[in-house]
């Protein structure tokens, strides 16, 4: 039953759909943004577990403090320094997941303030930003609080450039605004090559998040939160509030886990595999759906495909089901309606040679769905 | 370092002091309500989660749906029928926690409406209501929102009776109220007998909330919710907009741990040695603190001290620190101020054989107070 409440982050018709196609045996996915399971490292999680129960502590059992372990807050703390930005230990808040730090971040923006997003965004946040009812509006709107993917975007796996990074940043301090840096899909991007978190050019105005989900394995539910110094406070009682702290099971294999190498190979080894799946995805689409646009993505786990078609998104995700693949409507990805089509496609958990065929499946689904429309 | 952010809620001077305690070698801890880990069943969960990362679904690493799994869900309803209530697995939100549990309940009370809480509350709860601007009230006022512990209640350890319930469940019902049923304890009753939770009576107006964090472990940070049926929708997107869902680790490990009669087994024990622990706890501070008065509790993890001598808590905290033995202070279990005397000591996690030490310190410690205060 691996499944996902990703794609489908609000309990409505879209949720029933990516239901419906995770009960329809042999479908192909393109759903979710769920890491590749075969990549897991199922014995060496194993291992770590075990020496995590027997170590006379009782830590993996017991409650801990609110900003989780002090041994896994030194390894975000370490990883960030070497990313560039000045960051200790005390100053990170171990979180349920990057979901729980969004939402932790966000209760500490401006009272009221609209959040600046994407065109495309990941859809878990804009669903904490509704719940929490705030405005959304343009990343380029004078606002006091913005949320980006700076590292690697979701659904186009992209990375920030120099000239979006600046405007982004001075229309922050302009506004004595806050930016929430979600840095989910960091140690995705296909080259390997690092990038230089927000967070290191503006502490007092960034919240950086991050999380094992994408790069290990997100039934951990483990991530963190590096709020600005003078919120540090307010946010770990917000986090003791909402939930006490982050599991300490999870906590503790993760400890053990990263002792040693074997997190950086297995994110090299994950990081050629998804490159490699991205490629065959696009000569696939480039070969049988012609008339959907997409720019190759740096990283992540997921095309995003555009097209001049007048289509309905839900009717092609009804009619793909029923032919056996599936993925996520563009609507869910954007904050406000908008009558362009556009689908994500995610390759990160399809066996690489179900790509094409999945691909052929819904390139016959598209077809179904036009002639419907002429006939 | 099995530690506690659970008898010092906030991030303050009872933090500070928890924090101090915690890194105090040699000393006993009455504080933070934390169950006995000698009782965690250690061997037994290593299985159950060999067996989960083993069984080929990836299910344990992977992203689950919000409302947590079935199997768990499954086997919380038949828990909550057995007990008289009409619940079915569709009705179960898997939580981070009975924290977490509450948190969510209290999104969904009526906008603004006070929330009624007993004089001595879970200061978790007080912290969750506090953090939400609620104004608290007694239980006893016409407001729409009621936080209670019906099965065992923390700090007392006591049962609501018949009357009490009775008048909950009406007052509720004449103000088209809602009850949060905080059932966190059920199971540590001592005698075995189990309470019919407030939920058989009135599913329309209760949240129903529980947690293996008490008689398991609470490093997993599973617990659950059943809200009102009209609310279930909500609370799902709510959980969903928080943290996504539960950890996948710690559910799928619970699954097979709760296969079989093992957890029954587990309960017993772990009853009959809360009881033994607090008798002696009982007589210990009835020979060496007569002037600290206590009803004997039917079940929880704590005795609840209260006293007409004028001492100032918190520097009983820190001199009882500095003696080796500490606390939880009553203001923390208090929604108003109150000038009166009353400690809570835990004797759930406390080795059986330091427990008359540590009274005994607590006993120099509170002596030694007087004498400053008389000096």
């Amino acid at each position: 039953m691996a499944t996902t409440g990703f794609g489908a982050p609000s309990v409505d018709e879209r949720d029933a759909l990516a239901r419906k196609a995770a009960k329809t045996p042999g479908l192909i996915s393109f759903a979710g943004g769920l890491p590749d399971p075969k990549l897991f490292p199922t014995r060496d999680l194993g291992r770590a577990l075990e020496g995590a129960l027997n170590d006379n502590t009782s830590e993996a059992l017991q409650y801990g403090w609110p900003e989780g372990s002090a041994a896994l807050r030194e390894y975000v703390a370490r990883e960030l320094r070497a990313r560039g930005a000045r960051v200790n230990a005390d100053g990170v808040v171990m979180t349920s997941g990057a979901q729980q730090a969004i939402a932790l971040a966000l209760a500490m923006l401006p009272r009221g303030a609209a959040v600046g997003v994407d065109p495309e965004s990941y859809p878990g946040a804009l669903e904490i930003f509704r719940a929490a009812r705030r405005v959304l509006c343009d990343l380029t709107e004078a606002t006091r609080g913005f949320y980006v993917m700076p590292s690697v975007s979701n659904p186009r796996g992209q990375r920030l450039n120099t000239a979006e990074r600046e405007a982004l940043l001075s229309r922050a301090a302009k506004h004595r605004g806050f930016i929430i840096e979600d840095d989910a899909y960091e140690g995705t991007w296909f080259s390997g090559e690092g990038s230089t978190p927000l967070l290191a050019e503006a502490p007092e105005r960034v919240f950086q998040v991050g999380t094992f989900s994408k790069t290990l394995c997100p039934g951990l539910r483990i991530g963190w939160l590096v709020p600005p110094p003078a919120l540090l406070r307010r946010a770990l009682q917000q986090k003791q509030a909402d939930d006490l702290q982050a599991n300490s099971l999870a906590q503790a294999l993760l400890v053990r886990y990263l002792e040693g190498e074997r997190f950086e190979h297995h994110k090299r080894t994950a990081r050629q595999r998804y490159r490699r799946k991205a490629r065959a995805l696009a000569r696939s689409v480039a070969a049988r759906l012609p008339e959907l646009r997409f720019r190759p993505p740096g990283g992540g786990f997921s095309l995003w495909l555009e097209s001049d078609l007048q289509l309905d998104q839900k009717r092609l995700l009804a009619t793909a089901i029923e032919a056996k693949v599936s993925f996520d409507p563009g609507y869910a990805f954007r904050f406000r309606p908008s009558g362009s089509f556009a689908i994500r496609l995610c390759y990160s958990a399809v066996a690489e040679d179900d790509i094409d065929e999945g691909v052929r499946r819904l390139a016959r689904a598209l077809a179904a769905c036009r002639r419907k429309r002429r006939g």
